[in-house]
Parts: C-alpha cells; structure tokens; sequence
C-alpha cells in the first residue's frame, strides 16, 4: 500500500482545543510531524530556527513566493508569515504525516494548492461550551471574549469547506478520530494507484 | 453529529475473503446490517423470505423496477436478482449501516443511483496468494481454477473506481480498517451539514 505521508489541513476557533487535540495526538503517533511556518519578523529570545519558525531575510522570502515554494503566505503587522512546501515534501517522501494548523484563509489557499491534503475542522461540543472554555482561560476582557467568539462563529461556518469535522468534546476520542482519519486516508484508492497496478 | 446509517458497498473477487470479513464485522459491530437481495427465481429447501432473498413474482419485481425502487438488478439463468431500495433506506434512517456485497458492475450502477454511498474493494495481497486460496479450497479442477484468476483479474482492475481498497492479508486488521472507514466516513462535513448549522 502507499508509503508516501499525507499532508493534513487542521483549523478551528480558537477555544476548540487544536492545540491540545495536537499535543495529544503527536505523542500517539510517531509517524506525524507538525509543519514549521517561515517569517520574516526576528526571532524572539529563545526561539530556535528551523523549530518555532524558519526565520528568513526578506528578499529570500519573496524568492520562495515568486518560485512557487509557499504553500499559503500573509502579511501580518508588517511581517511576512508562510508555509515553505519543501521540508512537508520531504518528511510526505519519508513517509511521516505532516499536519499544518492553520486559520481558513490560509487552509483555503493550500487546498486549492494541493487538492490531495486532508483537511480536518475541529468543533466545540457547542457554542456555549465554546464561550465557556474562553472565559475559564481568564485572561480576556469581556470585548475581547465577544470578539473570539464573533471570529469562531465566522470560522465554524467554514467548516463546511472542510474534508471532516471532529467535535472536541472528549480530548481522548477526539485525538482517535483524527488518528482514524489518518489511517483511513492511506486505504483511500486513489492513494493506491500504483498498488493495485503493481498486482495486475 | 449525523445519526443517519451510511449505504457500503462491497466488492472483490472469489477468494479474497469477502465473506470472511463480513462476517467478524457482523460479531464486532453491532449496527451493521447486511442488504438482503430479492429474486424471482422459488425458494430453495430452508430459505427464509426476507432473510435469504425477497422472493418476489416476476410481475412484482418488474414493478418495483419501474417505480425506481430498486437499486440495481440482473437477470441470470432466466431469473431476475436485484437490490431493493426501501429496507436499505429503512435500516438507514434508523442510524444502521447497511452492506451490500456484490460484485463490480452491480456496484456501479450502484454507485450511479446512490453517489453518497461507501465503497470498499477487498483485495488479497497478491494475486500468487489468491491463487493459493483458490487451490486450497480444492473444489475446482484446474480449468476453473484458471477462469476463477482471469476473472479476479479484471475485478481487480475495476478497484480504482471504489473509495477505498483493503488489503486482507491479517483477518483481525482487514475487519478493523472496515470498522475504521464506517467510523469516519460519519465524520465527513458532507454528512454533517446539518449538525453545523444548528450550532450557528
């Protein structure tokens, strides 16, 4: 069957758990690699180069964008931020998965770059556990906490666009269903094309 | 999240053990049903209507094909097979999975009149182990031993067209990919428009 990787899509609003779903599921498995963005801010006191980001002079970081080798890019406060495609082609070669987390506009782009990732859209159980999870953090403003929830709601419907949506209700089944994605994307046929011509 | 049962079609050729995964998938899962087929041909000595086949007379088969209620049918040796709609949609509505084993050009049609439907192409690991199955068996003479691994061969080449291929080299993971696919496929946006729209 395939060896090669798959490139994941993962969104949600903030609130959802990516983070903790994420956490959980790159102990789980092996095999998954977390994609590392590129910008063009300096790297802050202990930030590692390659880890946190890949952090690139201005003028290399438009030279990736004009030669087709940013999967998605925005500007931000000044800054460029982006996806470079080479180190995800790599570790897909080597057979990892790699999981690039990212906001809509941004899932939006790469699948339109690379129909054959997999996009995956985390959910709250509902919006009043999602409001509820953003108050318990504590550290917003009742503004701030009306505007996260005003932007999840415009993210959520969204999620339509998405290959699969995972509702985090329980971290535990959460992480089994998007590792369950994983797998059953690899049984996909057209994943294994070159399988079945192979045994004819 | 969707309590609608999904429509799985299952193919492959004799001697990838089709039967064999169906039937642990039955034990280990209990809302998993298998589609019964009707015929026009009379009951066999302890064939049950209803469990067996729907055994119906030719003017009622014909009926049911002209008001659109069967999903696919055939005639062989002077007798008319097919697949019955309503019990499908019915086991589907109450949250069930239903199964339809049948072979490639059935599935299409299939596929042709119910485009949401699961497929799922069940293959051996090679075809010098399907031949070893095959011979293992030793009921057939040699000659259709040989027509038996011609028509494996061009099933085979019709797996491309299935969502998925399964591999059954080990039972227990051929069976737990099946359960897997079932599981996700329910995590689809697709299936779930209506789950996000509630919760906006």
């Amino acid at each position: 069957m395939s060896g090669k990787g798959l490139l994941v899509v993962l969104s949600g609003p903030s609130g959802a758990g990516k983070d903790t779903v994420l956490k959980s599921l790159m102990q789980n498995e092996p095999g998954v690699r977390l994609s590392v963005s590129a910008t063009t801010r300096a790297p802050r006191e202990g930030e590692e180069d390659g880890k946190d980001y890949f952090f690139l002079s201005c003028p290399r970081f438009k030279e990736l964008v004009e030669n087709g080798k940013m999967l998605e890019h925005a500007e931000y406060c000044g800054n460029f931020y982006g996806t470079p495609s080479e180190p995800i082609e790599a570790w897909q070669a080597e057979g990892c998965d790699v999981i690039l987390e990212i906001e809509v506009q941004g899932g939006a782009q790469i699948k339109t770059k690379r129909p054959d990732c997999v996009s995956i859209f985390i959910l709250p159980p509902s919006l009043e556990v999602l409001e509820k999870r953003l108050r318990r953090r504590g550290t917003d403003a009742e503004e701030a906490i009306q505007k996260r929830l005003a932007a999840a709601k415009s993210e959520i419907a969204q999620a339509m666009h998405y290959d699969y949506v995972v509702v985090n209700d329980d971290l535990e089944s959460a992480v089994e269903q998007v590792a369950e994605i994983l797998r059953t994307e690899k049984l996909k046929s057209i994943r294994n094309q070159d399988f079945i011509e192979r045994m004819l």
